[in-house]
């Protein structure tokens, strides 16, 4: 197979270049409202810089509906910061030993001090929400941030589960995953008092590109080259999370190929993909999981019809573009 | 001796018994937010009914300042969800086994899940506190509820640390316990729109009642018998908490005493009262961390003096006196 193998996403957020720095030196900032003792934590975990798309898409929604304001930039702060609380907490679930390269808060202080810290990085960004003057931003916040911890549940309880629907899947990455890109896209635009249907619109953008953010990361799981994507691959299966590509494979298995899958699953067995492949049609599986998440994402971008012509909706499109070329170069191995 | 042992406190909440079984019923209805596969846990973790004595406090702000609302219902509701969240990721830290009689969610469920609970539970409270038309009061528990976790990485940092200072271990119990006290009796006031002033004296009221609270908790620690607290007791040393009166010994020891407490300490030898009273004055120790506390304890009902007469003022000041004497029963044995 000639195809170049899918790596980590670098997302083309050059319009925006200058804005996220402003949030990354906010975000620094926001470590100087905690306690001092407890100060040099949290600069820590937010120093390890991520891709920021939350903070990117609340930026973007800003500009394509009639200007970035301090506002943007607030809200941008806020949705990273649960997020960053919510890797925190996800790296003490998984005993992770390295995020980006740098140890996890949970490897070098414990997972006591990095239950704290996560839930201090948690309240301080509901704190910054209640300063927005229009309670429906603070409350969509606060409900986005109780998804993102309602589908971590689902997910962790939904481990091992082979009786998973397509459904509940989807549900549980737009809870886990979706909500908070949904909630930057959809109030990036609320902030400039956009008509409804304007905010609606960009929310559900938001929720969509989410979601296939997340099929897409979960492709790269099974298919992935690890130099280029930049981290550990093939632990899904191992963790018992069952991803889109896997619960198509489900459907097409026979009963025989069910019961065996099931019965490594519960031995907690390491699962590598050449086992799956032995099973019903690993690669049209893997196929019609691209193909899903490329129909989404041309669903996302219909959403963008109701924005005026202008850099920022034509960056919204490139990262529907550029998520759909990744999705291409998705290929069973 | 022949002083009573000191007991777990059961508070005088006689006068509104009947308003907090519609806050018990409140926080039952709140599980119903939830996705129903999360339902089941929340309603778990909020069923082990607590003494509930932030919405206590809550109600009794809202009856001495012009009556009791559905807004201090709900307050009391989101500030024990608060106050439960923290305890299920206590019960991680701590590996406690049970809270109350039953299970912990961590023993039923893991660390895993229950990282996740608390978070969800978290979120929760704090997406109701954006329900109030007043954004002070949800920022106000927003930073509250910051407090209870900033004052826990503090407490799990300075452990075995013999340089904590009073002033230190009182700011950490502040944040630690006495904020959410604090917010439960200054908003409860707050809702019902009375002068600043009242709101503040309420406000230092909760602060100090909690403040004095812990304290008597620690003393119990060392000095309590486990069959009237109803909990395992002489855990605070061995898990390198530095409680008031310790502190107090501690300024008392030579240097010879302390390095070989610190020693001992740093072992994590578990450490039972019979060594302490081998050092300087035990029982100075714990009478002066008494009388710290009763003094305070005259300080807060001295806040009072702003509300008028009412059976819910003359609740305020029991709860004080029944402290008091709770506290008076802490002797060394």
């Amino acid at each position: 197979m000639n195809a170049p193998s899918p790596s980590a996403p670098v997302f083309p957020f050059e319009l925006i270049r200058a804005d996220l720095e402003v949030v990354e030196a906010a975000i620094r900032d926001q470590a100087r409202a905690f306690d001092p003792a407890v100060e040099g934590y949290v600069a820590y975990v937010c120093q390890a810089s991520g891709k920021r798309i939350r903070p990117a898409l609340a930026l973007m929604a800003g500009g394509a509906t009639g200007g970035k304001t301090e506002e943007h930039t607030r809200l941008s702060v806020i949705l990273e910061m649960v997020h960053i609380a919510s890797l925190v907490h996800d790296d003490i679930m998984d005993g992770a030993a390295t995020r980006r390269g740098l140890p996890t808060a949970a490897a070098k202080w414990g997972s006591a001090l990095s239950v704290l810290l996560g839930d201090a990085l948690f309240a301080r960004a509901l704190e910054l929400a209640t300063e927005f003057d229009d309670t429906h931003v603070c409350r969509s916040i606060a409900r986005a941030s109780r998804d993102v911890c309602s589908g971590e549940i689902l997910q962790t309880q939904r481990r091992f589960d082979l009786n998973l629907s397509v459904p509940d899947y989807l549900r549980m990455i737009e809870m886990k995953t979706a909500a908070l890109f949904a909630a930057a896209s959809g109030l990036g635009a609320r902030l400039n008092g956009v008509p409804e249907g304007v905010e609606k619109a960009l929310f559900s953008y938001g929720m969509k590109l989410g979601t296939v953010y997340q099929i897409y990361d979960d492709c790269l799981d099974l298919v992935g080259d690890e130099a280029k994507a930049g981290k550990t691959l093939r632990t899904d299966l191992a963790k018992g999370k069952l991803t889109l590509p896997v619960l198509f494979l489900l459907m097409e298995a026979t009963d025989a190929q069910k019961q065996k899958l099931n019965k490594m699953l519960l031995k907690g067995e390491p699962m590598d993909t050449g086992i799956l492949a032995g099973i019903a049609d690993y690669e049209g599986a893997i196929e019609k999981a691209v193909r899903y998440a490329q129909d989404m994402l041309a669903e996302a971008r219909a959403e963008l019809v109701c924005l005026a012509a202008s850099p920022y909706k034509a960056a919204f499109e490139q990262i529907a573009d550029y998520l759909h070329d990744l999705l291409g170069q998705c290929r069973a191995a």
